[in-house]
């Protein structure tokens, strides 16, 4: 818990966003994020033009990449669009430059292969859509089948509504228990999944786990030749110096 | 369950969109729907231009009212800008005019209070945000204190995080068990929230509540006003005939 020295700042949350992105897992933690009496948070795109979801709906950056202020924490969300991403030298570039004076580290569902392509999760364990665990080792990540993980000031959920989860565990960790538990009251967060086992691949039904796997086969298989070229730009890249809470 | 019937049918789901709308309660149930392979989703705001949330996020709508089609399910988000639906007559008339043909009415967190100001909740069980509860009974609703809450075509859920909750059971009815599960697994939907007693409000903490309270007191006076206004407007509206599931 590092919520004591954090309780009167006002850090700066930049959320990353991008064509193809799941739309909530960017809006779990937003809602999450937005609703803190002493953060400013800012929507960011490489552009300020539109950005459209994987799904489709259209959202609007508050601020482009060339005016953004020093972030304090830098959130990336994950989605389809990710495979571009990996390949989108002005988008990493964003994000390393950032990442010399950032403090905190987060992402969900698949955002953690961009944070892993941008040297941010070497040696960090981390977390990822079931679907894409695989590729994190690639990106130099050790791999926790967990719903987030916290590894130092790295922040990492599991795919899409894990998002949730994590931004209120993030707003624990520095803001302390009464703003995390007022959030969670706000947004009534008392959930009631449909079904008990479909939510993660250990206990769905084997069927449906087909499917899905089926259904997201060409994605995985751009993704694969992503991660790989991304893979071997991080080799040249110097490894970015783990920074602790202390910071 | 009426599964069976609508899962060849492609179903057109309006969803509403509005100042100072709840994010996540527009979001939770977008990702669900906008997943389902046999749906048409679209963002539904008055005008074409950008709407602001709650907290500050721009999102486009697909369709203003003027070009919308005849819609299948009607979903309506809540939040702080409620209180200024529940007085607009542009926005009421177009649900009002919708809901001669529509096949079902969904809601999430205060979304009820507009369904309910447009005479569609009138003799149904429905629930809404706790801070909201009773402003139900105001507009012709019998309050139930549910995470969320079915009345022959009526769907409404409790606050914000409830509409994933709702979301998903809506897929399982109106599309089958697999169709359900196959979108809560993509979603990576097993909850574990920060706290166990945080988000619901007959669990949490007293301080917690008495500080949310205290937060929201404006925003719940104002609603105060509009609830009265529109519940004098509604006794002079004819209470439309309910239609049920077999429509």
């Amino acid at each position: 818990m590092i919520a004591k020295k954090n309780m009167n700042k006002r850090l700066t949350i930049g959320m990353l966003i991008f064509n193809h992105v799941t739309a909530l897992d960017f809006f779990g933690p937003y809602e999450v994020f937005s609703r803190l009496p002493k953060a400013k948070v800012l929507i960011i795109g490489a552009e300020l033009t539109p950005i459209r979801s994987e799904t489709g709906v259209r959202i609007l950056p508050d601020i482009s990449f060339k005016d953004a202020p020093q972030l304090d924490l830098i959130f990336v969300p994950g989605g389809s669009g990710v495979n571009q991403i990996l390949l989108d030298l002005k988008f990493l570039h964003f994000i390393r430059t950032q990442s010399k004076s950032a403090k905190y580290f987060a992402s969900v569902c698949t955002g953690a292969l961009i944070l892993g392509a941008c040297g941010l999760l070497t040696g960090y364990k981390a977390t990822t859509h079931w679907a894409s665990m695989d590729f994190l080792k690639e990106l130099g990540a050790i791999p926790a089948k967990e719903r987030f993980v916290i590894d130092r000031n790295r922040f990492t959920g599991g795919g899409v509504t894990a998002g949730i989860d994590l931004a209120l565990r993030i707003v624990r960790e520095l803001y302390g228990s009464e703003e995390a538990q007022t959030i969670q009251l706000m947004l009534g967060y008392d959930p009631m999944p449909e079904f008990k086992n479909a939510g993660s691949v250990d206990t769905a039904d084997s069927k449906i786990i087909q499917r899905v796997r089926k259904e997201i086969k060409p994605m995985i298989e751009e993704r694969t030749k992503a991660v790989l070229t991304a893979k071997e730009a991080l080799k040249s890249l110097k490894s970015i110096p783990p920074k602790d809470l202390s910071h």
